[in-house]
């Protein structure tokens, strides 16, 4: 796998040319020879003798930025007179914004959204605490809730440089699905305080979402709120990819002719992905599963678990996987196994590896941004390859999930994401591409399909009716907010 | 006083009128005869026998609106089908919403602002932390934080019924000030729990202004804020109304004549404000003042002081003034005072005793919705009246402060909002009355007069400069933030 430019390191060049026929293709040239591609070119200004464009150019990574800015200036007639990092200038002031939903220019506008008027809608919520999703954020507001301590892949870098990814959730809740996502970022990263703190937050908020927290932590963390808390709690890391591994593998069996309940997996990495991915296999039918930790492969057999030191969620995972008790690396367990799941780190796997798993082998090496097999070495062995990237074929992205979910459930007003919710979750973004569409390299809809979100955002809204857990009906759905206009007062 | 119609009982009337000439006449005198007065018509389907319109009608309450039904009701050929009552409307879904500041529409634009772009900003913030100022919400957000124990005159009807009056001061923030409001509604009444929660949550913010926290719990929160936290933390029903009569004081004893330090002050009602704007006023260079609560003038020979059941904030009050130790109702010690400041509770203070007043008397009657004397008869007393209402003259309102405030101190990323800022605050408030304007009934500027935020928030910086509080040149200000275009990487 080469590194290719992409725009996570796009950069604008600002170039000033002497004004001579012929001059802008040579610079084009200059950066194509060093690699770069260009995106577009602005005129800036126009003097005499010279003119200064900014030239946008995706690069390969950091250093590459230096071998073209060297090329142009190396030409004679091109000075690079600044340069702008285009991901960092995204980012500047932050990603998202307040935003006044209703007016206050005048002051009627005042005394019915603020004081005297707001007093009797604050009084109307004491009475009926229900009504806190009616006349307030709470109804569409979810928090995207970290601690900073499992970051992408970088780890714990602490909860104010988690800010940008928490943004940047919030911005897909609301660019997929109209969800007033809001990061908070929390300066602990003590289990109890974690969840004292976000019962404390709670009334802000129709939901939260956990982000980022590692494992097995964020396990605890998770079922503590579930339980204290009457709004859906959701860590999107476990269940979002989980939903999204299973809608993948609802249209792989389709293809490959397999049966859930025949299938062998083996799953690399348990942390809060593979355990959740593991789990919502087992309630959808699978039965044979392996699961593989840095340690390698987890039984009831292996050390740790016999004097005790395992922690109680891979307890759990060694007594419902490995029935044969194997042992050893993944690559020493996947012989006769349909399908690999990797979620654990760059290159774990060896690709010759893969040519003992079954015939139509299914391998989803998700890692990022480096996958657990090039995917190009894993399509020699498997019948289907998926990532996590979005540079290859059936990209697995959690963004075809979370979205979808939260809009379902807080149009409903479930109190709770079931693990209902989730299975009919991945069923609709299976279903989202169609039979006759289905091929080895499209199992999965693209993350901007926006027949998505609407559609997982319908199943789960019909399970929480189904089951009796929507208690409301105050839908925003997918219409503007702003154009609703409800009768109030009567 | 009389109850008058106005817009915070507007209510928008569905009417079906039969289709004959001078029909809406005789509704409009119905409405106009039964007290309400009209806003809008508007026409909504036409028939042939009947139009449907809908008229919306100022009311003096919600009883008044009855009334005004039946009258229509009381017509041949009008019927009411539907009311809305329109602030409620204004509520619904709450008032503010996130939006994106940065388009996520194509696969370039996620890898920029999302994964896996996004992991360089987070590993530059985690390299410098104060980057988290440049590069996420930090920059320009506040957190609105209550714990719904003093709302408005409701007292703790708690956070889920706050929630509307911090959604509404989040609004004034971004109208007033192009700040990023959040309103935070805590689920705990606890100092402890209060100030470790706020600490935790930290990371997310710029700023964080404390709201309708009862006293005398909201001075020892705010005080650990403060030592806590390296982000200005403000107490608005403490400050923002201290500042704010500030300003008013300043005018008002321009046009009396008088000196400060001559002036005589009494204050009723010693809450979060009364005892903040004693404080700012004692800066500011007042040095005799009485102040009453419930129990009357509060001394150090008063029981309580002496048998040690007064707290500690009282104490200290205690101790700072009425040197003569007098004792009694306000009424009983107003004698010879120059400004009465009242911040308790509706007509707490009978008329006549503001005869007992120095001459050219200032009467600040701030207690809302009814003043602890009515306007018009404490005008026949007082040289200057003012009150916290919006339909008298010279309201003393806090959204005159907090939005500018904030704005001066995240530009210059001050740490805290210290007194100088208050008191440079205040009189930029009041410098925005110029000499030539002043008049009795014009000693403070129009809550939607567009000069006083960013005047307040030019003094508020410029102090920060002076005292070497500022740290920082990400300056937002007034300009769009939208439009600036730092070069950054280089």
């Amino acid at each position: 796998m080469s590194v290719t430019p992409s725009a996570q390191y796009s950069l604008t060049i600002r170039v000033e040319i002497d004004n001579t026929p012929g001059m802008l293709g040579r610079v084009a040239s200059a950066i194509g020879e060093a690699g770069g591609v260009i995106g577009a070119v602005d005129l800036i200004e126009v003097e005499d003798e010279q003119l200064v464009r900014d030239i946008t150019v995706d690069a390969a990574d950091q250093s590459h930025w230096d071998d073209i800015v060297a090329m142009i200036n190396g030409l004679d007639g091109a000075r690079v007179i600044d340069t702008t990092d285009r991901t960092f200038l995204i980012h500047m002031g932050g990603k998202i914004e307040q935003h006044n939903r209703v007016p206050v220019k005048t002051r009627d506008d005042l005394s019915m959204a603020y004081t005297p008027g707001v007093a009797r809608v604050c009084q109307a919520i004491a009475d009926d605490p229900a009504k806190a999703f009616q006349y307030t954020i709470k109804r569409n507001t979810v928090a995207v809730v970290s601690d900073g301590t499992a970051v992408l892949g970088m780890g714990d870098i602490g909860p104010r440089a988690a800010m940008p990814v928490m943004e940047g959730k919030a911005m897909l809740f609301k660019e997929f699905a109209g969800v007033d996502g809001f990061p908070i970022c929390l300066d602990t990263k003590d289990p109890d305080e974690i969840v004292e703190t976000v019962v404390r937050l709670a009334p802000t908020f129709g939901g939260i979402n956990l982000e980022d927290i590692s494992a097995p932590r964020c396990f605890e963390i998770e079922d503590r709120l579930k339980d204290l808390l009457d709004i859906p709690v959701f860590h999107d890391d476990q269940h979002g990819t989980a939903v999204v591994v299973l809608a993948a593998v609802l249209n792989a069996v389709k293809i490959t002719g397999k049966e859930l309940k025949d299938l062998r997996v083996l799953c690399i990495g348990l942390g809060a992905a593979g355990v959740a991915v593991t789990k919502i296999l087992l309630e959808a039918g699978v039965s044979h599963v392996i699961g593989c930790d840095s340690k390698g492969a987890l039984s009831t057999e292996r050390e740790d678990y016999l004097d005790g030191s395992m922690n109680s969620v891979k307890r759990w995972y060694a007594e419902v996987s490995n029935p044969e008790k194997l042992t050893g690396k993944p690559a020493d367990v996947i012989d006769g196994m349909d399908l690999f799941i990797g979620l654990s780190g760059a290159r774990v796997m060896p690709p010759e590896a893969l040519s003992r798993m079954n015939k139509d082998a299914m391998v989803f090496a998700m890692a990022n941004p480096n996958p657990e097999v090039a995917p190009e070495e894993a399509a020699q062995y498997a019948r289907i390859v998926a990532t996590g990237r979005s540079d290859y074929p059936n990209q697995i992205n959690n963004v075809l999930a979370f979205p979808g979910i939260f809009r379902g459930a807080l149009d409903t007003r479930a109190p709770q994401i079931t693990e209902e919710m989730k299975l009919v979750a991945a069923r609709a973004i299976a279903d989202v591409v169609a039979e006759h569409e289905l091929r080895e390299d499209y199992i999965i809809p693209s993350v901007f399909n926006r027949d998505v979100a609407p559609r997982v955002a319908d199943a789960v809204a019909d399970e929480a009716r189904r089951s009796g857990a929507a208690q409301g009906g105050n839908t925003i759905g997918f219409a503007a907010v702003d154009a609703e206009r409800l009768h109030a007062g009567t």
